[in-house]
């Protein structure tokens, strides 16, 4: 293999607080082993498009702390043709890139590792999404953020909930997995929490608000995750619970695309930053096809098929510590 | 008129941020002056049931910066009819309570003035609802925190927006009064504002969408005032642009509860306290039927019949403004 | 007088949050009327280098929410001299630069009016400093943020102090004028605040010390203005209350630049859209010297020379409001 | 061993955010299992003294998200003498207080320890510091939170530094160690960080300046630990600074207490609530002398003397990212 000379870098997929972070510490690294840095904007379109924009240390000044991605996220349907590939990997030489990050979900890595099997381009993969799905790494980039983001809304939401003793029903993201949902649920100290991964029953939620009641409780807050099991979605439910107990005043919140945004979290910058150092370490040490993550608070590396393949469980002790909280 | 020993102090309609500091003030400013002060739970309901608790200047400790009401707010049909205003009289009474502050909006002072006229009991409101939509007042309790609740999380949503070159259309509060949508909207920069008071027309939002695409602008917010003049909620807002603009990728928010909560602002927790001191010293200076209001930076004071039938008018200039800046 | 085809905008002095709305509203305002828009760096001291650099509608996309000035600020000794202020407009001419808005303090209008007075150079001034000591507006930009930021960080210390029973002197800006100390103190539920208008004796401060404990007080938040006149500053009064009022654990906060940065709040976001507005077309009707305020919640114009004499009065209701919430 | 009926909860040492979550769990957790629980006021102080409260399910309603500690901290020296641990235990025993969970820092533990040494009383710890500085736990609780409140006000001394062109030292909390700063750091995107652990020598920063201002950095942050290796504190650092490199405009700001107090992180809420649980059930299950910690994201338990003696490392891997990303 040749020398890696320039490395591009781009993000993928819904964005997520720390893109940006993790964008600055490629470049950083780059600049640190003297070799140049690519942006590539907009994704795979961009790639495609030969979008690109040189970058050195001085360019990514002022981006750590700000939410997004300043190189732009899209979806491209031409990058699942052979033809948008070959595309791609033509700008990529013209440009004389040598080798990729891309920052991303587990969308952006099945495409990753279809272009290194058809042009064995070099690709080093970073998590970066909201919902903590994917295997290799105890948190993903942005999980972290997100979850304050809806911890503190919700927060907000609960004075208004007990100054009318009310019901609120609130949608946080996590359309497969409940990570979101269960901790923040647990955060927000929340009445009830609904995952996909357990079928809680809507039996027993009505039972649970029945207690809650009689017990005195005021005010309850039922976090739901957009895939929760009961088949139901949030205005569904707050439609289900006045039909059956309409002692009730029920309400609903969707928290939404607010979740994904805003400052990332200490937390998720210093992640970011070290993801970053990996990633191009990684490339310069001539590997490819893995992905950076965290595993028992260290950087570690994993194939970018066990990240794609695996699935992030539930922490079932957490489900555990929610039962007691809500006694 | 006998000398006031007991004033009693309630929150009612729709909860605002600032309404515990508001309470706060009217307990310090009784025990400054020496009365007893008792708290009333739930708004009217509360008073109707005697729910009544005894509030001096420690108990009203640390509660200035929370958000809600602690004093709890409710609706009640009871007190719209004659038998139920006259339990509350009657608990009045029993608890020695002289006169009344009454924290909140439209519906409340209303009650008020029937309540005054049937009985004879002197009340002052103090304006707390943050929809900013009555007149005497430049500014209702919790309305400056509502904004900058509101400007914050479309802050977070514009990093998801730019990053993915969409269209949001954010939903505020506001049924009757465009004034959180106008001024919301001119802080988060947004691209166009709907408001109740104005009908901009859908074919003028088409277009203007339009030149915004050719333009180059790559995301656009739009906010919405709830009860906004196109006769169309904003999910018929996201369907139609869909139709009419395939172009854009649309999605929504509706910022919902979260918009009164929270911890109130500095300008709302000062505002609480001036307004708490002037309502009591108002009642302990023999007046009566009058809300406590800002104007032109000075606390003064308006009667509650022109507090409700007035209508506190949408600022032509901003209208301007923002007109100019989505240039 | 001729048409102005080029207005020139700068900021000078310390930032203040806002000043980011201000030069983008100045810029839109000039696209609106379609004349040109240059940004000058580092006020004075910029344009004197002619440091300038061309603006328009898409350069200041992105900076509404921002802190600081993009546009930096610096203090220039050269401006003080002729020959400087000789540099500056030869500079500006050469640019094709007909006006100026400047946005900034008092030491900034200040060199505005001798510029103008020796080039005739049309100017508008902008109010933008968090101190709020400046006649003619009720609120320059900024002072809002600082407010509600340094209430957000006293609340954090107001968790320790009461976890801890202890008293901390929290030291604010305002050398001059006690007007963030007043609000915030009133805000913050300070109890006691201590401002360069009013001497209240360090016996004073003593008693009122030793009452609060007395009375069962647990933790005590004293809020200094940098410029109080007790004649010693937050630390010399912790080891003046350390030697009177042992048993007192006295702690000290100086919260220094935090104050200033930040994302500006909604209010000074719509303020600074408001000013910039106002500036320009003032400019294009021909008028010069003045400065653009708030007052009675309206845009008005005062002459430079009155916002440079005058000086704003500290609210006195407000500090009977302090007294009384202090009971 | 008898059965546990009762527990007590007690915080001691500094205040840190996430202390009355951990409490709330440790009550519910209580009642869970059907068991008493009572709060002791102010640590080991009130411990003497039986300053207890009985709390059940409903007492700790609402303060997950409070920051500080309800049932206060503080230091007791009549806790260091035989004579206070045997009135101690005579007040548990008197309210039938069976075992307790110590909230707190090293100091606590040791407490702990030579007080169960003597009666034999079961007693589990719960790491409550915000430094990060003890061995068994990757992280302490209100550690997450401290940083999140570093980093978003040295974003707006930033926005400052970088209007002005200015060189800022910020001192943060951590007197032994250096994860505070080194995290703060590389999450500040600070241009140098001084810790404890490593003696980065003056002349070496020196150097580091002046590369700075050469390569056109316009502005820097400096973070230092409380205790960094330089043997100057952050105010002889700026006089070091003025007088070497005089063409440096250089402030200080010490971030002091306001990183310990505030709203807990989602982190830290969710850990508080694990780790109470597991205090309670140790205890139930006849164990002692522990401290619940994170050990690889799971919940762990350490012996207290080791809790005590161990220390926590500083990340290497983390000072060399620091490195790398201020190329």
């Amino acid at each position: 293999m040749e020398k890696i000379k320039k490395i591009g870098v781009m993000t993928s997929g819904g964005d997520s607080p720390g893109m940006n972070a993790a964008i600055r510490s490629v470049v950083r690294t780059c600049a640190y082993y003297k070799i140049e840095c690519a942006g590539i904007y907009r994704g795979y379109e961009g790639m495609i498009e030969g979008d690109f924009i040189e970058l050195n240390a001085r360019s990514v000044k002022g981006i750590i702390n700000k939410g997004g991605t300043f190189l732009k996220s899209a979806r491209s349907k031409q990058f699942m043709t052979k033809e948008g590939r070959q595309k791609a990997y033509d700008a990529l030489k013209a440009a004389n890139i040598d080798a990729l990050v891309v920052i991303g979900g587990d969308g952006t890595f099945t495409g990753a590792l279809i272009f290194n099997k058809e042009f064995g381009f070099p690709i080093m993969g970073i998590p970066g999404t909201i919902d903590n799905d994917i295997a290799g790494t105890t948190h993903t980039l942005g999980y972290d953020t997100a979850l304050n983001n809806a911890v503190e809304v919700i927060d907000k939401i609960r004075d208004t909930a007990s100054s009318h003793n009310r019901l609120f029903f609130v949608e946080v993201m996590g359309r497969d997995v409940g990570h979101i949902a269960l901790n923040v649920g647990v955060g927000a100290g929340a009445e009830e929490i609904l995952i996909p991964e357990e079928d809680l029953g809507l039996e027993r939620l009505l039972e649970s608000l029945k207690r809650s009641k009689e017990s005195g409780k005021s005010s309850s807050i039922v976090i739901v995750a957009e895939g929760d099991k009961t088949g139901k979605n949030v205005f569904e439910l707050k439609d289900y619970v006045n039909e059956h107990l309409p002692e009730y005043d029920v309400r609903v919140s969707v928290l939404g695309h607010m979740q994904r945004g805003g400052s990332p979290s200490c937390f998720d910058r210093v992640l970011a930053s070290r993801m970053g150092v990996k990633a191009v370490e990684s490339l310069l040490d001539g590997k490819s096809n893995l992905m950076v993550g965290l595993i028992n608070d260290k950087i570690a590396v994993t194939p970018l098929s066990k990240a794609i393949k695996g699935q992030s469980k539930i922490n079932k002790e957490l489900i555990r510590v929610s039962d007691i909280m809500t006694t």
